[in-house]
């Protein structure tokens, strides 16, 4: 079996940081300056390692292997949430670069082949997992030409102007060049580090149902209008969103997660009952028969509001992402490569999070593993996880990735 | 009795609609330029009325009498809301100006004294009604120097200075120079409408309490923290907010308001789970006790909420204004004027809105009258009053003026 280079892979880690660090973490949204700069020095690292990069039109790093064994894919994002975290996802790309140069290093695996990728745009300042999207085929040229930053409101097409990539061609999955698609990334929860584990192996990656309420009622003056006669859609937003939270765990599984993040109330007065409310939905299951009992539920509150007033409630679907399967017999491989290296600390467990794995694995079998998050945090520059947590995870990752491409 | 010049007066009101014009109403923020051209226009016409008018180190223009004869105090406000109606509140300014002219045409009133005033900020954009407070020694030097605009940020001392009153003496509340004071508005709600009544005369001016309620959890990743261990700020206000709407209705009086109209959540993304809630609730009553029996309840569930978890709430008082009662005597001559003019179509009600004449009040004698809004609709450019509706007010006001100030 391959043995990785664990003080190669931090120092690539420690290295890639350096290009947009904010504190302790990483500012490096997709396409902004740092964010090209790294994909660049990406470029350069894995034809160092021996494979053939490109990036491409949508700034999707592909390194290409010219081996002629059996090929895996491995992947994940090295774009950034804005001040976030090191390792989240650039790790897993840095993983499947270190792979690749294990399997190179040792006579034994020398021929099995890895390509490696840095998906564009996964944490979504542009669409959604644009680069893998795009991979697989479901973004098209229209959609680039829509895509606009989803804070400064700039298109995607300046942005990739700037970045010397609107003439690049963008790469596609190949029909049966790859036995499957791995990809590594940190767990950003706390259940690997209250369970006392190191390795996550990820069963499922949940589905997201994601609703826009809106609730519209009549902004008039706090003082002079008596009670029974307000349209308050703050109050409706409000007390309709206490009767999801009452309704939704008699119907919930064991791991379901509903959540609003955003809500805001128009003119947002003291003075002021509010004429207009809007809040976010959205909930999160590894099984579409919970996430469809959810969102009939959801339907059923809505009514009985707008047939009792007073308000009007307008409920938008945003997006339906089902469950992903990951592929049983890489599960079955990463778990062997687990039980060899770390027996014990491994746990079978679905991902919250979205990644892109499950748009890779609507084409081609699936799995994923994840190393603990210090104290659960993600999505913030102190995100992080043990030097020894992060070698350990790769050292199993390029195992299982060697036992699928020899076929066990 | 007084007869007022009912073209004139709305030939005044709609002259004053010119500065600041916005749609159908108007745009005149306390010491915008617009506003303050509005101020030398009123000066220009309150001496041409036979006052001296000046106008104050806060923006207030007080036209005072030269008279010898019992006084009175007129006023109201002259600066609006943002793109706010034309009426409000600079009805009750002109009605002042006309009231004074119409006392001095009649040979037998002709020798009473009528002091008129715009207050300078009564709608708040850089403090609290920042030119009654002045006026009644409520404003310190260091106050004005603290001012900011509440939009903008910028000192009020540049405001003032750029309008040309840095300079500018304040005027004060002189003991026994008045027999008391007198403010007529818009109603700002829909009861007269509603009971086809064109006068109110009002018995009181609600008190206020405010409170802002912030709410402490722990922000976290939306998809990968299980339900069980979070700590959702957002979710907690909202229930919070439950608790409010289902208790209050128990303890109010029958004119009894609360509202939220203004809460937001931190960070703000569907992905993510508040870490941080904040809302401003305020309540408003004619009584003082059931404005305490108010803020008992909710600090009751304030304090069961930070004994339960899980998250922190805090709860700071913004503001307690106390209610005013108005002048009995004074109601009295308003109502047999009110008889007098339109019998049957007044109606005694308190006042849901603050007015200067809470503050005035404090010091003497206060009373108001209101005239109906068409639709019940204020701080809106639409807002709007029948002309006849104006001008029947201003006379009932007149002869209520010339009664008081008589002495019967």
């Amino acid at each position: 079996m391959p043995k990785i280079n664990g003080e190669l892979l931090l120092a690539d880690l420690r290295r890639i940081a350096d290009f947009g660090r904010y504190q302790t973490g990483v500012h490096r949204p997709h396409l902004s300056p740092q964010d090209v700069e790294s994909r660049h020095w990406l470029a350069g690292r894995m034809k160092e390692a021996g494979l053939e990069p490109v990036i491409d039109g949508v700034g999707t790093v592909l390194g290409k292997s010219a081996k002629s064994g059996p090929r895996i894919l491995i992947g994940s994002h090295s774009d950034t949430q804005p001040r976030g975290g090191w390792l989240d996802g650039v790790m897993g790309v840095i993983y499947g670069l270190e792979v690749a140069r294990a399997l190179g290093e040792d006579p034994e695996t020398a021929h099995l082949a890895v390509d490696v990728a840095s998906w564009a745009d996964e944490e979504g300042h542009w669409g959604q997992m644009t680069g893998s999207r795009s991979f697989v085929g479901m973004l098209s040229d229209a959609d680039i030409d829509k895509a606009r930053h989803r804070d400064e409101g700039t298109p995607m097409r300046d942005a990739l102007k700037a970045a010397g990539l609107d003439k690049a061609p963008r790469v596609h999955f190949e029909e049966g060049r790859y036995r499957g698609y791995l990809e590594a990334h940190i767990e950003q929860g706390g259940l690997l580090e209250a369970g006392d584990k190191r390795i996550g192996i990820v069963t499922a990656i949940v589905g997201i149902y994601q609703f826009r309420l809106t609730f519209s009622g009549i902004q008039n003056h706090a003082g002079t209008t008596p009670m029974p006669i307000r349209k308050d859609a703050g109050a409706a937003m409000m007390k309709l969103y206490n009767e999801v939270m009452e309704t939704f765990p008699g119907l919930a599984g064991p791991r379901s997660v509903w959540t609003v993040g955003k809500m805001s109330i128009e003119p947002g007065a003291p003075a002021i009952i509010p004429g207009k409310a809007e809040m976010v939905l959205q909930f999160r299951d590894a099984d579409v028969a919970v996430l469809d009992r959810f969102q009939a539920a959801l339907l059923e509150i809505v009514a009985r509001h707008n047939k009792n007033g007073p308000c009007e409630v307008e409920c938008l679907n945003l997006s339906r992402t089902m469950p992903t399967v990951m592929d049983g017999r890489f599960l079955d491989a990463i778990e062997e490569s687990a039980v060899a290296h770390a027996d014990g600390e491994h746990v079978r467990m679905p991902s919250g999070a979205g990644h892109d794995a499950q748009v890779i694995g609507l084409k081609m079998p699936a799995a994923m593993i994840f190393v603990p998050s210090i104290g659960g945090i993600s999505h913030h520059f102190t995100e992080n996880t043990e030097d020894a947590d992060i070698v350990l995870g790769c050292q199993v990752f390029a195992d299982a990735a060697a036992k699928i491409l020899k076929g066990n």
